[in-house]
């Protein structure tokens, strides 16, 4: 069991209709000119951001508006951000939408607090000491940002795409209506499916350090978003597995899958990340293409964590040996991805890498990962262009 | 389901020697001049204090020190804290110990920054505007409070024992060594167990609004203090069990298990909570004392829950009535109670009240809810004096 530190103050008002408190939010934690910062046109069509923008007049909270944030936000817009949130004199930011909007701000949120390029702390250069405070009305359950340190922004020039973690940029509070989430199409449904058991699984399949707490924490959250997924294949919009579907994004990713372990093993994500650099593919998507392949290469050298896995998550009879159960574990999560339309296989996503694009992307991974990386099993170069073409 | 709230803003620093970074934590949160409230000696014997007032001697933060929280911590100690913060300009609170402690330094805490008599919040007269900062390092897993948004203060005259809540109570920062739990003596310990699990249990037992991953997260801490309890009491130095058992603690009761439900139950604790006050018995112990027949008077009245919990956590084979599932559940949990040498009635806990202390305590107790609580089954004051008179 390793030392751990556990840290989530952001405030979460979760239910119908707490979109409508956000205006008494800003205010418990200060703010007083805000940034009203999001994506694309949902949030416009589907009425949110007048209601938004009418809850803060009528609070007499003045605010600027900036919309555009993509997936993979880019650096270019958290420039924008900054500039205006300077000339503006903000105080204090609010994301609406997933985590797009929400990443683009903690990073607009850093260059507002922060002297010189916000792009230094994306790019390992240096730390950041403070951030803006930022909320959350949170429209898409997935990255769990909302609850988290992290942020990820892509640099267009050269399309880099990178990571900055830091407590500053936890949100002070979290709006979750689980109804906001019911207009999504299913496929983005899924897919935000996909990346939060993904968060939790990078925890939880590690060779170091794991509490008994956490793991039954982490699998019941699993085979809750199993269960739930499932559900809205069917009935997108049943409140109740759109709730259980939100809370358990957030639990997924602020800390608590990983309390004791050993940090994880989050070789699916890098394997992902330059995927997803290469082609357009959604992440959950990406994540579920390639997690079987990545699975497969590495069980033998984490055999009690697939066996469990297989045992507690997937249902499997623990009858046999251990690396039959492991490999039954592994085929019923590829069995549940096909059953909420994700891919398992990279054909499956819709691309069909070269094998120079293969080498580069192994490549890439690498260097991203200063040579090696993973818990359950430590990945090379080689083991990761072995697992690219397995999974094709 | 329910909507709610979720806030546990409380920064946990977990693991060995952890206590040697108060200082720094102390500065994080803005301290400059810190009351260190303690309880008995046991703090002072085992040297924490001094590693403590070194650590804030080396870091030149200056201290006051303020030991003597009891079980049940009493008012006069409050009143005296509160003088002392005024007096000296305590600006930070450092709890030193489990609940007592933690507990009589939030009542400090809202007496130093609230007009008027400190009482008067537990009195449900008014509430509190604000409160100290306050850091933990935690010496016992049971109470929770060092996550808790509550406190627990018992007013010597008339011996009355109130609770009061608000999330200005939670603590900035938990230290939580688990090493620093293992001289506790064995009952102490057993009765900890016992206290987390009904945390989580008066939650659980519901009739209203639960949520899976809310349900899974319960059972699987259940399941966890279940086994590390066992252990702990043939190798009460096991670092791993006392870990298991101290994050569930916290967990337990900082909000997590009753996310979407209804509130709880919590009749187990109001129960208890008269019994304490006539009797001087252990917390853990009196409700482990009365929880079987609470439950076997409550259980049909709230079938699926106890049958769940028959399953989920206590490992009954799901074949057979419902009613009988949930019996022998009920009856596992009781053999638990006992392999951990805790009482499962009144007799084993070494009382047996008159009559009338029998009608005095539910009367009193009908009277502390206001005439009627609980969720799993509604109680008034004649089926409070039944379960009394079963636990004997």
């Amino acid at each position: 069991m390793f030392d751990f530190k556990y840290y989530t103050p952001t405030k979460v008002v979760f239910g119908r209709n707490t979109e409508g408190q956000v205006a008494e939010l800003i205010r418990e934690f200060g703010g007083s000119k805000v940034l009203i910062h999001y994506g694309g046109g949902s949030v416009v069509r589907s009425g949110l951001l007048k209601k938004v923008t009418d809850a803060l007049d009528s609070a007499d909270i003045p605010y600027v508006t900036l919309g555009g944030a993509v997936p993979n936000p880019r650096l270019s817009l958290v420039y924008e951000g900054i500039a205006l949130c300077k000339k503006e004199g903000v105080d204090f930011l609010l994301a609406v939408g997933g985590g797009s909007a929400i990443d683009s701000a903690k990073a607009i949120g850093y260059g507002v607090t922060n002297e010189g390029d916000v792009w230094d702390f994306y790019d390992y250069k240096r730390k950041a000491t403070a951030c803006l405070p930022l909320g959350v009305i949170l429209t898409l359950a997935a990255t769990g940002s909302e609850m988290s340190d992290s942020s990820v922004i892509t640099k267009e020039e050269g399309q880099i795409k990178r990571g900055y973690s830091s407590d500053f940029a936890r949100a002070k509070f979290a709006i979750m209506n689980p109804e906001l989430t019911m207009t999504l199409p299913d496929y983005q449904t899924a897919c935000g499916c996909a990346d939060i058991m993904m968060h939790t699984m990078e925890r939880y399949f590690t060779n170091g350090g794991n509490m008994e707490i956490t793991d039954s924490i982490a699998e019941g959250l699993l085979r809750t978003v199993m269960t739930n997924a499932e559900i809205l294949v069917k009935d997108p919009k049943n409140y109740d597995a759109r709730a259980e579907v939100m809370w358990a994004g957030s639990l997924s990713h602020n800390g608590l899958t990983g309390c004791g372990n050993d940090g994880g093993d989050w070789m699916t994500h890098k394997l992902e990340h330059e995927l997803g650099g290469l082609y357009d593919v959604a992440h959950g998507a990406g994540l579920a293409a390639l997690w079987g392949s990545w699975a497969r290469y590495v069980y033998k050298d984490c055999l009690p964590r697939f066996r469990r896995f297989a045992v507690n998550v997937m249902g499997v009879e623990p009858v046999g040996a251990d690396e039959d159960i492991a490999l039954k574990g592994i085929e019923a999560m590829e069995a549940f991805y096909r059953r909420i339309h994700m891919p398992t296989n990279l054909r499956e996503l819709g691309v069909n890498p070269t094998e120079a694009e293969f080498a580069d992307m192994a490549h890439k991974c690498a260097v991203g990962v200063n040579g090696a990386k993973g818990s359950a099993r430590l990945l090379r170069e080689a083991d990761m262009l072995a697992i690219y073409k397995a999974s094709l």
